[in-house]
């Protein structure tokens, strides 16, 4: 099937053993240096290809780890593999991601194909931040991360955002705006990154001595669409809002597409920041809209950092959560 | 440094040669079926894992599939990768994912590793289909197939969605709701995709008897921001059009937001279609975005196949297109 040369044809072309063939170019045994050379000669001649395969079990090492994703849209996943790859690769290991869509069989199935591979480490990572099963599987002591992704198995390791700390990053940047009325537009309640952001933006209100104003608060669903209902919800109090802190960048585009439709001017009427720095979303708003970056990227390599000392032998506390930081654009920075 | 039971641990276990635990294990050689079971109860006894490595080394194969992507948004690569893995699943193949974000030097890395692993074939893939150089590394003969993607070497396999169809579907649409004068709204004439839609665009109109007017065919960038640009240009024309092809979703919303601005309704003063079909995009559209879907999962499906058969031996032809699709949103069907 494949053109690719066996070891067996290196040992024919060679005129010697198998064995004798694999403890040359394996550089194990005791050998003659000059069966070794002709070994070694066949061995170009026929652009045989050292092999990992035989080094890792040789070594019981492989040097590869398996990246499980159940992010199908690819948008938190990606900027974690790259900081993922980018410290492994230091290391001279290897990254391969498999794709599970929230689907638990195929799940099983790559983890099954992984181990099969002997990956020295898993990762595991979705799109959503949330405490997941554990993924029924026996991995054996195996090296494993969650990276934006949770496990409800105690003494998981898992690596997360600070959402809490972001909400409060983007509270006090309005809050230094001047702003005294600051509302909150955000996503469903079951998240757990909801009722973080919710709880930051409330430190936020209090570290200034505000309270905060239940009528001020909307959950919702993660889209445009939702924006803009809660604008129009906003603007129906008798006090409405002079700024609003909102649970992703599709709730602050909406916000931001119908203020314009109301004629109110951002930041001027009312200051909107977002949650995600999606840039595709940010940049097209009008104005664009400032958010809270996750440093996803960030994340990726301080998770690379931990899984290896994990796979060589330290023990690493359970959870830990990475800064945000703060991206100012003209929906609450005309200047920006 | 792995807690995993190796070959060695089992045939200690079973008090045997490590030779005679590697035939147990394999099924290789002859042994009385008494040493045989003794091994596979050790094996057993200290959860010993079947070793893929091992086998891959035995039979030549892998099994498994690398996929090489440059599209760090993973907006098209997830897609294709769920088609892929389906395909190749049933065939009991695995299917490794690295991303090489447009570093011809990551990507060098990542095909190394592959090699290494010695998978049994390679998918590449990207976020534009258009010409992209060979990866600069003796494949040696390796089943490879572009998806998405197109290589400059001659006789490469490639698989892509035909843009031209697609266009051509989405001006026939719009020919079919009587509207008579179709503007083509669309990205940078050096990707390919775009010559492709204008080509499909032409041939519809063409094919219903009607001229191409220049001053309808607008090339700009792959943004909303263009879009809106655009619908105030075409606005301007002595004769605007009645209803436009967008050369891609976010051109598509920003024309339909600027003819808001302007106080024009979709459809029903000009009908509005785009190209992607990225749903998160084109449902927040006001109104929802007609578009073309690219079919991404069946071209993953495809490619595939196609490497199935490339795996057995079997010599495919240099490039195919795969149909896109019409889904209708409200943006030329009020009734959708």
């Amino acid at each position: 099937m494949s053109p690719r040369p066996t070891l067996r044809d290196v040992a024919t072309h060679a005129g010697v053993s198998l064995g004798t063939a694999s403890k040359a170019l394996n550089k194990s045994g005791t050998l003659r240096s000059e069966t070794r050379n002709k070994v070694l000669a066949s061995a170009r001649a026929l652009g045989f290809r050292p092999n990992d395969l035989a080094q890792a079990l040789h070594r019981g090492q492989s040097y590869t780890v398996g990246l499980i994703s159940n992010d199908s849209f690819g948008r938190f996943t990606m900027p974690i593999m790259e900081g993922l790859e980018d410290v492994l690769h230091e290391a001279g290991i290897a990254l391969f991601m498999c794709n599970a869509t929230d689907d638990p069989e195929r799940e099983k199935r790559h983890i099954d194909q992984l181990l099969g591979k002997r990956v020295d480490g898993l990762v595991f990572t979705g799109r959503r931040a949330d405490r997941r099963p554990a993924p029924g599987l026996n991995l054996g002591g195996l090296p494993t991360i969650y990276v934006f992704s949770q496990s409800d198995e105690p003494g998981s390791v898992c690596l997360l955002p600070d959402d809490a700390g972001g909400a409060r990053l983007a509270t006090e940047h309005l809050l230094a705006l001047g702003r005294g009325r600051i509302a909150h537009v955000t996503g469903p309640q079951d998240f757990e990154a909801v009722r973080l952001r919710h709880e930051g933006y409330r430190q936020a209100l209090t570290g200034a001595d505000r309270a905060v104003d239940p009528d001020l608060v909307l959950y919702g669903d993660w889209s445009e669409h939702w924006g803009r209902e809660a604008l129009h919800r906003l603007c129906a109090l008798a006090q409405p809002p002079d700024a609003i802190v909102a649970g992703n960048d599709q709730i602050g585009r909406g916000l931001l597409e119908a203020m314009r439709e109301r004629g109110l001017v951002a930041p001027d009427d009312i200051a909107v920041i977002g949650f995600d720095n999606w840039s595709v979303m940010a940049e097209a708003a009008r104005p664009p809209l400032s958010s809270i970056d996750m440093n996803l990227r960030a994340l990726g390599e301080e998770a690379g950092r931990r899984l290896r000392r994990m796979m060589a032998g330290e023990e690493i506390a359970s959870t830990a959560r990475l800064p945000c930081s703060l991206v100012v654009r003209a929906s609450t920075d005309p200047t920006a």
